[in-house]
Formats: C-alpha cells, structure tokens, sequence
C-alpha cells in the first residue's frame, strides 16, 4: 500500500510579528502636546482590533516594542504595516526585525490514518478520487480546527517568540528522513508540549516561501521561566535534538496600548 | 561514447530585483504638493513598461518596495537603476537589497539527447564539427523557447522570491554527482513543479558570476499559500532534501504605480 | 530503575546585561552645566541599587560601557530598561547590545542522586507522588540556595561575560549524550572552576528560550589574566573541548557611577 | 628524490578594489555649477593613470561605483585612498566594500619541473646553493612573465570580481593534498580558463594576509554570460567543485571617467 | 609518570588594536585653523609613548587608521581608550573595530621539560611542592623573557593584524589532540616561523576570556609580500592546514603622528 511522503497541513490565520526601536533623540525633541497627540492616535489604532493585534514590551537590545498581527490573508497584513506607517508614531520608531507566518498544523497523524483509509477504500494518490475525498477530507478537519488555525491572541503576560528549521545537514537530514519515523518523532515531541499545556500555550506557523526560517513559534505564558523550561525539556527530545535549528529569541512582556503613553513619559 | 558532465543552459532576459525601504521621516517633512509631484513623477516612470518592470508591496521588514526588471542586456539594467536614481522618489528610498541574474533553462534533458544524437552522427566533443553542431542547435532552441527566455512579468497577486544554491559539502556535493543521476533528480524536481503548474508560475534565472547564489527563483500567484505547498513539498524530494541551500526570502503583493501615491500617503 | 534525561535546575535572579556606545558627537555640543546636570542625575539613578546593578566601562569597540542588572522578575528588568531610557544621559548613549537570562543552577549531581532515592522510596516519574516529592526537594534546595540563586554583584575589578551553547553538530551532539555521561562530564568541567575559586568568581544563568544563546557566563576578578587562564584550562576538558560553543566575549572595569563624570569629561 | 609542498608564486602589481555608493540625497542638495566643478575634478583625478585605475558602474545594491587600482607597492595603493579620499567628490560618496591583493602567479608546473632539476643537479632544500639558484631562476622567471604581472587594466566591456578561498573542510582539505595531486587539479582547471581565453581574460590575485579570502579573482569580458559560462564550467572540475570556497560577486560595466557627469546628472 | 594536558603560557603587556574611520563629511566642514589645532592636539597625544602606540594608515575600506597599544595591564588600555575619546580629533573618527589580548608565549617545549624534570625531583601535579616549583619556574621564565613579553612596537614599515582560532570541528579537534602530538606539531609551526626571522618580527597575544577569538597575530615587515609568503607557507603545516581558523585580515603602512596632518589635510 502507497505511504506518504509529505505530511498534510491546515493554514489558518496570517502572522505578522513586528520588531519595533524608539528613536529617542527624535522622540525627545517633542514638546509634551505633540507626544500626547501622537501617542493618542497611536492607542487608538493599536487598540482597534484587540484579539488579532497585540502589543509587547521587548526585553533587551532587538527592540523596544513588538506588535504581533494575525489577518485572514496576507494583503490584510500588508494593508496593516502601510496603515501603520502613516501613523505619526512610527516616525519616531525603526523596524529592526519582523517575521511573516500563517498558522500551520502540521497533520503527520492525520496524514497516516488518511492514507491508510484511503487505501482500504482502493483509492489510488494522484487519482482525481484520492483529490477529491482529501479534499473533503480537509475541508471537515480545517472546519473543526477553526479555532485553532485562527486563533485571537493569547491573554497571557509574557510571549517569546522564535524561527526554526529541521536540519538538513551531510548526515542528519531530516527531509530523507522515512514518514513514519518522523511521525513518531513528532508525536513525543507533541506529549512534551501537552505536559506544558496548562503554563504554556503555544502556535505554530509556518514560513516556507514567507521567510527565512521555515516555522515561526510563539509561546504565551504567565511567568517567563516557563519558556525555559519548556524548550529546555524538548531540546533533549530526537527530533529537537538532532534535527531543530533554531533562529533569534524575542521575548516581551504584554502591555496595553493605552500604557504606551507611560513608557513613552 | 562520451558522456557530458555540465549540463547545456540558455540565457535570455537579465534580471533586477531591487528592494527598496521608504526613508519615512524625510518623505513625511514634504509638504503634500511636493509629495504629488513627486509620486507623479515617480508614477509615470514606472509605468513606462509595464511587461518589463513589476512594483510589489514587500511584507515584513526586509524591504516597503520590491521592483523587478527584465531588459535584454545587463548595460540596459545598469542603466534602469541610473534612470530610476535620478527621480526625486529615490531620495526617499534606499535600497536595502537586490539580486541580478539572467532568465536561464537548464537543458539536463536536451544536453544528454544531445550528447545521445550527436555521438550517433559520429561527432566527438570539442571538434570544430561537434561546436558547429551544437550552436545550431542551441540557436534553435533558443528560438523556440523565446517566450519563456524573454518573458512578460506574470500578471499574479503575489510574488515571491529567493536566491538558492546547490549544496557542496563535503560528503553531499551536487558538483560531483555524475550527470545522469543529476537529470534523473532535476526531472523528478521539475514533475513537482509541474503539478503546480495551475497555481504557481516559475521563473527561474542564474546567477553563477552576477550575485552571490547560484540560482534566483521567482514564483508567482494568486495565492501564497502556494508558494508555502510548492516548497514545502520540493523539500522532501532528492535533489531539494540533499542538495538545495536557500537565501533570504521575499513576498510581496502586486502594486500598479498608479497605487504608490495611496500608499505613500 | 528509570534513569533520568533532564537535568533539574534551579533558577534564581533574572539578569540584564546591557552594553552602551557613547553617542560622542552629540555629547561633545552639550555646554558644561547641561553635562553636569545629566550625568548627576545619570549618577543617581545607577546609585540606587549597587547590589543589583553594576556599571563596566568596556575595553574595545563592542562598547563603552556594560550594565549589569539583577531583578526578581522579568518585568522587573523591564522596568529598569524603560526607566533607564527616561535618563537624559541615555540621549548621548545607543544599545550595542544587550544578554537577557536568569540566574541557573544545573544539579545534575542533586538529579541523579533525587531519581535514585525516589526510585527507592517506589516513586514513579510522572505520577502526582513524584511530583509532589519533587516540588518539596526543589523548594528546599531553593531556599537552601539563595544566595547563589539571587547573588548580589559581586565586587571585583574585572567583569567578563559571554553566551555560549552546547553543541549539537552532526555527529557530536551534546543532547545526545546520556544523563551519566554528561553528569560525569559537568562534574570534571566544576572541578576546574573550583580550582580557580579564588580568583574567579562565577555565575552562570540560563538564557534558553530568553535570548539567542542557551547560557549566559559572567566572570568576575581581580586579575582579568585569570579569565584567560580558566577558560583555556576548561577549552581541553571534555564538555568544552568537545561539546562547547562560544559567543562573543565582553571584558570590563568596575567602574563606580560617581567616576561615569570623568570619563565623559 | 625531495618534493616540494608549498606551490612556488610570483608577485607582481598590487591590486586595490574601492567599491564605492553614492550619498544621494547628499549630492542632490549641490545646485549645478556646483556639481559640475566636483565632476570636473573628479574626472581628471580618475582619468590620470588609466592603464591602472579603472571605473566601472556596479549592478546591484553592493555599489554604485567600482574602482580597480594596481600599483607597484602597497604603499602606493594607500597613496591612491588618500589622494581620492581628499576630492570633493568623496564627500558624495562612501566606501561600501573594498579588496586588497597583489597579482599573483602560482606555479604549480614551474616547482615540480625545477626541483625536479634541481635535484638532478644534485642541489638539497635549504640549502644556500638551492636558494640561489632559486632565486635566480624566480627572477628570470619575474622577468619573462612581466607583461602578465604588472597588467595594464583589460579594456573589456564587463567586469566581474570576486574572493575565494581552497576548503580546510574536516575531510576535505586543499592543504593537506599532496603537491601532485594538487598539480594536476590545478592544471585541469586551467585548461578550463584557456578554453574561454577569447571571451573571458583572468587575472589572478593573492590575498593571504592582506585581506579575508585567498585570492581575488577578475575577470573581463565583452559579454557578462561568459561569466556564468566559465565559472559554471569550472564548477565541475575536481579542484573547484570539491575544493573551492566564493565570496560575495561583483559585476560592473566599464564607464570612462568622463561619463560620470553623465550618471550624475 | 604523569603528562600535562594544558601548556603553561607567560603573559606581559596587554595589547589594544584600534581601527578607525575617518568621518569625512564632518571633517570637511570645519576650517583650516580648527583642523590645525586638532591634528596639533592628536599628534602630541600620539606621540607621547611611541614604543608604546603606533599609528598605522590601514590599506582597504576596513578603516582608515589603526592604533596599537601595549600597556602594563587592561586597566591601562582602559584608560588609553578614555583619554583619546576626549580629543577633538576622535569626534571625527569613528571605531570600526578593535581588539584586545595579551602578549603570549605559549611553552609547549618548557611545559614538557617541566613536567619531566619535576616527575623525576618526585613532585606530583597538584601538590603545594609543584606550585611552589612551578611558580618559582615560571618567575624566573618570565625575567627572562621580559623583552619579549613586554616589547616596543617594531619600527617596520608595514603591519599585518588578524585573529585566529584553533578548531574544535566534530572530528578535527585541537583540544582533543594529546600533548605531545600538539607540542610536535608546535614546534614545527614555529621552525617556518623562525625561518622568516629575517623579514618578518611576529609578536602573538591570547585573547580568550577578552575577545572572540584565541589570538591575535601581529606581523611586522619592510615588504608586504612577506605576510603573504610566510602565513601561504605556514596554511601547508599541519597545525595550520588542519587546525587553524582565521578571522579578519588587517593591513596597514606605518605612519608617524606628524604625516597625520598630510593625511587629512
């Protein structure tokens, strides 16, 4: 009986992460009537669209703020940024970083049981049946996960958000790697993520052909440790071990565009 | 009978990419006058050959403005990025990057029918009979292949764009492979690509000697979440899994000139 | 008996390092009466806490000067950061570059020792018995461990500091190597940080899911040969030689904020 | 009978390459007489030595000017940067990258023939009557070879440069293969070269320990395909596809000192 | 009896490379007897410890200027860094890069003969009675090595500077290779050294726990073809051609503080 190769997906929302800098010496400059005018208009369009943008506050050197968006296509996202842009506000910030994503589920288990249920009822892949009952098949699985492929933003106080590839090194190669030992793979790696399920929340995108990396990850917590923790634990698992390279680490503390005006006193 | 080892290429239209960031504090000091004049300015020129010169929306930090330019010559390129310099919008732009190749056809399949044909009828490479044969029929298929080698911007929504090399490793080197298993992989790669043929449109340009990877590959569509699917999948075949390294991506949407001036703002 | 994979840690203060470049040109139009009233109040506000923030003047181009911050929380680093940047003197100052973590204990000798008595006692990882057991040892050890945990910044002449990670290569991956193996390996590496107790003084944080390395090193001396001492001595021992990677490496002089006036003389 | 190891070379002109951008908005703000003296005086400066300093428009966002200088010492090179660091016009410009070398060539072929018969006349290594006659026959060597040492600058349409370096890979490695091996690597490769000799003139340069690469390469050419041709080609050779490392690629096209008022305009 | 793992090293002056920008715009601006007074200002700082810090015109766009500082200790590198920062002249310079280390020798051949001389006195590593011995040793090493622990700036015409690593690849690994096999393997690195004695002065300094890599080099010659001829020769040994990585190459003419004025006239 045929065995996939490639695992299915599901893509929901469109993510857009925003790494933003102050420009101080600018923003200074401003008498405190022009900072309140600037800083009103800018709570009121950050505040728009509460659960698909969010607004952190960055720890470190790669940015003072990050915006996180989620928009049902990518034109919303790009519409997003140009609004933005004429904000007043953003004359006195610089983008230092973004990363540009959709919300993926990655279907390994999904993909074997199709296959093999397909296969029990004779249909053969690259027939025009096998298409059309997987489309079907799709259709059900994207209406069901709905709200996990376009979900609102995550209420919790801390994000750390970070890119990552599978390796595809001389010998540890994670793309000749057989389906059934990466769907095993995937499914510890899961269990580790579903232990972590009450202080963590994660989402998964994916950014093949979008950027970089080929999956953007953002954890949501109540305390930062956590984050630690979690990645700490999966880096000994096989498939984070041997085959996960990983890009920069942001990490933000949520923050009410209404307290923008305070950061900014 | 000899067999070949560099696969045969055609060459036809050299290509620009430029991507462009909006100097947003010195266009904001403009009075909105100026800023028409300007964009009219700016509006009239890129619109001068609309099949040659493409303008997108870039999402995400890497760049506002993506422009893409096919001409005959790499002096007619040179010259476009002198032309566009000399408008007043440029002194509201920098350039953040750019990719110059040439639209290229890689002829794995020709190159051993070729090799196949040409040892039948006698011919040794490197005979002056052998090169005479050989020109004439590259000049042919030159001809024949004219509307993929010089062609029209595609009409799609979305773009995207990356530069990629084979990898050469010191166990995995696409450079050492003997050429028959190299066209037996491209063949299978190209069927991956044809499957798509419906939804994403390929062109593909080299850059051995012009830009530092050796292949730019632009895809187009009306959705990007193609271009997602149409990697993601690639990525598990043969010559993609063991021998593909890739550079920076880029996405962008479709913009008419005639559209800058309302994003702009 | 089961047998461990994770290390337990414990984790203490979070830590904010934050390297300045002088903005010299800017500094240098300001009168004489501006400076001092910025660099008073610059003095006074890296006074407030000497035991929680140090200030470094660097050695090299990396930097001028280095602050190093210790907070409970996350948010609290936070909060430093924003209210640093109200400073008139961080007009005349850029970020370099910045290092976010907290303050770890890895107890790989505790975790083996704790797996073995709770085996003993017929405990089974992952049942609520081993939990809970484990929850009361790691508060102990926590309490137990406070001043290592939550360190006040220590006194000396000299601070280096760099980020590194443990490697995970193709065929020498730390991740890989078993709990035994690496408990063994980590007992030598503390041995030679201990031979060098006296003249170096060392806290390691984790930076995991933080920032972009996996720990950060902060070396403090009298003697800034005695960095360069310890660590060559640690390169030849196993989990350096083999298993570590490095960053970039930061070197400084203890520098009081009443001496911050006569460098910016 | 001794074996060399180290490939004997021959030094000739050194080579500097200025990669240069225009400060646009900068040059915009001059009125016309003003940048009419600046290109007047630039002009003259560049056309004084044009057999050894050449201009050449950049495609590409990596420069918009390309500057080749040889000389016959470093010393002189430096001369140059100040000499044009001091014209007005370098106020308008600013150095986007650079590359310093001296034309080399290594002669394989030439060492293995003369220890061959030096050793036939009974001399050692090392010792003062082997270096003598080495010396005299390096000399009479420099002198024969003059016209391609000390080149004047190619005349051709298009230029391409870039840095390169032979791989110290873990098992492959250009310096640990022995003399012979190397020999006849690099012997094919240069027949590759010669095959393009009407299209594509060569110069070679080295640049051990005076700049990041190896060696530095041009090459000249009426019709910038031939780039890609040659450098494809040698791709698959043995010395380039298992052994060589490349930098960043340049490509320009020549423009006479008195077009720049031209491109200025 | 036993063997050392780790070679004893002699330390003496701390050494600062500082490379600089010239910031022509700035510059060009002021008038002739303001730059007078500037350069008459550097130049007397500059030359007030001329064994001490040279100046050097840097050849390529990596900087302009490079100063080299040999000092006591770091904190008076430290110091050195302030006192320039406060002349006028550095407001129109910028620090392009830097370096920090310390002057080294590495005594593979002592560390052996100590190791053997001790083991037959009977003394055991670790004991009170082998530090005691070997801080007496070391003393009497470091009297006697003074002039090349702590040496004047060599009065050569030309400068090479650049930093390197021994690797630490997964299965080439300098930290991994026996003593004995690495002091062989020095000593022979250093015959090619003393080879060039005549026309090349080398003067090696460690960097770890300072800087981001191992050592810094400094070569110091009359003919810039001799860094190219010396360190060519040395890539073929096996210390070299198996173990080395290189950083950046720095190349500079010597300048007294009193061309300064010509320089930037």
């Amino acid at each position: 009986m045929a065995s996939p190769t490639v695992p299915l997906t599901l893509e929901g929302s469109y993510v857009l992460h925003q790494m933003m800098r102050v420009r101080w010496a600018e923003w200074r400059k401003l008498d405190p009537t022009s900072r309140a005018a600037i800083l009103a208009e800018a709570e009121q369009a950050l505040s728009a669209e509460p659960e698909q943008t969010g607004l952190y506050s960055l720890v470190g050197h790669k940015g003072d703020l990050l915006l996180v968006h989620f928009r049902k296509t990518m034109e919303d996202l790009n519409r997003v940024e140009w609004q933005l842009a004429r904000l007043r506000l953003w004359e006195y910030l610089e983008q230092a970083s973004s990363y540009v994503s959709v919300v993926e589920l990655g279907l390994y288990e999904s993909t074997a049981r199709i296959w093999r249920l397909f296969g029990e009822r004779g249909l053969e892949p690259g027939t025009p049946e096998w298409d059309q009952a997987l489309g079907e098949e799709l259709a059900r699985q994207k209406t069901a996960m709905a709200p996990r492929l376009f979900p609102n933003l995550p209420p919790h106080k801390y994000i750390c958000f970070y890119p990552m590839d599978r390796k595809r090194g001389e010998s540890k190669n994670w793309y000749e790697v057989p389906f059934a030992e990466r769907a095993r793979m995937m499914d510890l790696h899961g269990k580790i993520g579903r232990k972590y399920a009450d202080v963590v929340r994660q989402i998964i995108s994916g950014s093949i052909g979008m950027d970089d990396w080929e999956w953007g990850v953002d954890l949501f917590s109540e305390d930062p440790v956590w984050f630690k923790k979690l990645i700490y634990e999966m880096r000994f698992d096989e498939v984070s071990a041997v085959y996960a390279l990983f890009g920069v680490f942001f990490v933000g503390v949520r923050t009410a565009p209404s307290e923008l005006a305070a950061l900014l006193a």
